[in-house]
């Protein structure tokens, strides 16, 4: 195998951009559906509370929803900001 | 075993592409049969607030969906715009 | 092992062409197999709304679909039109 | 090892044909068994329905079917219609 | 270890023969399990509707056997008709 | 390690033949398990219907017990009537 | 490592032998353990039905055990009747 | 590492010797436990079944614990009457 | 590494001789932990019967911890009375 | 393959940075997720309450969120003010 | 690797003392948990009970706790009395 | 590979500073998420109570934030205070 | 790898060292976590019974510790009073 | 790889010190996220026992934070007064 430093980090560049996203986006990707799951069976039990449910309910999406934004900002930096690989390319 | 740079970032392309999308479908999906299906049941106990619900669900798989495309869009870039793969080939 | 680039391209990229399709469609069938179950307990819970039941559950099970589907892509993108194969064939 | 690329290709696709089918029928099957049972459930719960139930029943088991076949396709394609096979055997 | 093509094309023949059909028979056999049980429970609960839960009851299992069946089908295949193993013998 | 082709092909018939069906009835048992422990409720539930219920059944069981058969036939086949193992020791 | 093929197939023999059994011997332990314990129950709920409930029970125990005698089978033949081993020692 | 084919069969019957009972003990206790359990419950909810009840426990204890002892038969036969032991140390 | 024979054996004796009694105890404890804690329903329910409850809790923890036993006896038989060994340190 | 202890370092630091991030927020995630459900349902159930329980919610939801931000600031420390790197670079 | 066979032996004694207490405490503990839980909950049932809920408790606990107790006596046995250890040191 | 033992440090370093923080937010992450949603479900239930629960709420969450604490600090050590590191460093 | 016994016996007694307390803390933790839960349920449900559910938790802890404590005890052997690691540093 | 003893004890240090506090923090922190959230269900249902239940809690949890100070004893012992290492560093 005739490999040297620029292509292993290239090549771990690429595997853990794209397992951080898909590991990284499971957690959220069903917290968010036992969230909408529920809100959506609070409203058939309170229809009356219907904003106050969706409002809670969109607020907290979003905090879920960061955890999976941490992950793909992750992501995006080693694809395409990587300093590792600009240290080697630039050599 | 005769393989360089651009045979390993190939393959870990064409690996980590399938597998980002593989494993980044499942956790949306479930979450997304969750919602549908708690949706369905909150139908049959309130039918009068079903624009409610219904409005309320397809928000909820858009935000939900939304982690899914995150993997499909790395997925893509890995397979057309390569940032790493487009390095070895001009080399 | 006399194996070359090209051959470990072939290789791998059959082995994520099945890996993807098989592990992409393990999560949208079970969710599917949720929604459809919970549809018919609400049909049999409430027989007069069945129209729109079955409407919410189709549409719900084309979103849980889409999922599945963006993993037979990419499968049938790796074997038909893998733009690293065809980097390799034409070289 | 006396092994070359087109030994190896005829390897994986028999590894990865079967193990396609194999994982990929899991998931449909145990979401077909899910529906049939809640179906059966349902015309117990509601005899009169029996009709607009196992009407449903059949629309949802042939889209939970469709993962499988997906699987199935894909494993046919790597058995029958190769074209990864069909380079190293056509060279 | 003095191996070649053709032995180790017909050993991977063998193992993904074997384990097509075992882990193949897995899902639908509990698929299978729960829709029988869900069905006696249905009978003992209606025992007016035998005829339509179980008629509804062998469709399903028709329908999640098809599956197993997928599997069985490629076991087969690998076994008594595989292309791959024709083509080295044949050489 | 003094191996060749033939020794090889003998291990892995070998351990794929038990492995088969190990693997293989763990799930028939397994449903089949639920389906009697179902059933024995069912008759305490409503012994009138007993013989309709103990018919049912073992229409069931068989019909489960089929996915474990199919493993034992490979097995045996594996065993006793291998054509790659035939091949190898005709040869 | 000074072994050759008679020492591999004696090796994995004895492997497969123990394995097959132990694996198989769990589903069918688990599942009469399910079988006896709901036939316990169904007597407490309805003593009168006590002899219809143990004569069910034993014969679904029957074909429950059947895939752990599958198993016990295989591993017997392959410890005192196999025939890859014979071929080996006959040689 | 200086090791023959006596040594190899000699290791691979104490791994096996004592993996199969230790694997093949685990289903038979659980499954047990829960129809010890489900016992004392039926007992404590029919004290007039008394008998019947523990009778049922034994005979479907002794059957679970079958497998069990299929186990130990093979782990007891591996360690003093093991024929490939026989075979290389005859020789 | 500078390792024979003997040195194998007396390693896997060990090995095994620990991990046979380490694995073999979950499931009897386990499983006595649930009679015992059903047992302890039991009396709380049905004060009355404490004596046939407690007696056949006895009964059956005997039975369960004799799977346990199983494997504490090949433990010692491996550590103290090993077969193998004895043959390797005789010759 | 041609790699110094640069090339390491740096290969392990775009691995662990990925990592953490992605195992760290799948518990944040779920356990938001549990949180903003129950919520949601507390809500419906106690309308007059939900300013107290939209209160304890986030400051909860900040305490939880507290372990992802722990993890998001060593994969950020990793990728850009790492010591280890530091030291080879500039060595 | 400089190592020989007292080293070897050395080595696997502490792996295996370790885990086998380390991996055997586990299902006692969990296993005691239960029941203690549970005879709390039936004293708080039936606080009259007390006294023979707590006699049966402590007798269940020394019946679990004995198959942690295998795990430490082996676990002892190979650190203080290994007569592996003990053959190899003499010799 | 071109590594020495100053490379060898660093690397681990950095992949247990990662993973301890990694996995030891996990479990505290999901405690917190129970403890939460639970205190909202008891605020629900009874509204007078909110300050005791928050309270012990908060005294719980501090306790259980501990182990993370722990599992950040080992982290922060192995980073920034790393006495294996300092030693091969200054040598 | 410039390795010799004395540095394998330091290594592996480490790695066990840290592993038994690791692995030997989950399951006396769970099972107090349900001892102590399921307690102070019993003091909420039988307030008058208080004193001797506390006394009863307090002796099963104790017993539950126990299991935690045979695995620091081996643990601390291993680091402070390790015979192997005597036995080679004497020599 | 350019290794020797000295470089190896302190990886493995490093290692297990890591992951012993990693692991053993999940158990305990799961565990005392159950007996908080059950205690704020026992304010909810017998406010006048508040203080009963706070102190049994705090006791309780005490206790199970002991588990996680055995291995945090455990991580600080293998990084700051590691024997293994003074030996190596002394020598």
């Amino acid at each position: 195998m005739n490999i040297d430093n620029i292509g292993l980090i290239g090549m771990v560049s690429i595997i853990i951009a794209g397992l951080t996203i898909a590991i990284g986006s499971v957690g959220p990707a069903i917290a968010e559906g036992w969230a909408v799951a529920r809100a959506l069976g609070a409203i058939a039990q309170q229809p009356d509370q219907a904003n106050t449910i969706t409002r809670t309910l969109f607020v907290g999406l979003a905090i879920i929803e960061s955890t999976a934004i941490y992950c793909f900002v992750v992501s995006m930096i080693l694809i395409f900001a990587n300093p590792f690989w600009d240290y080697f390319t630039s050599k």
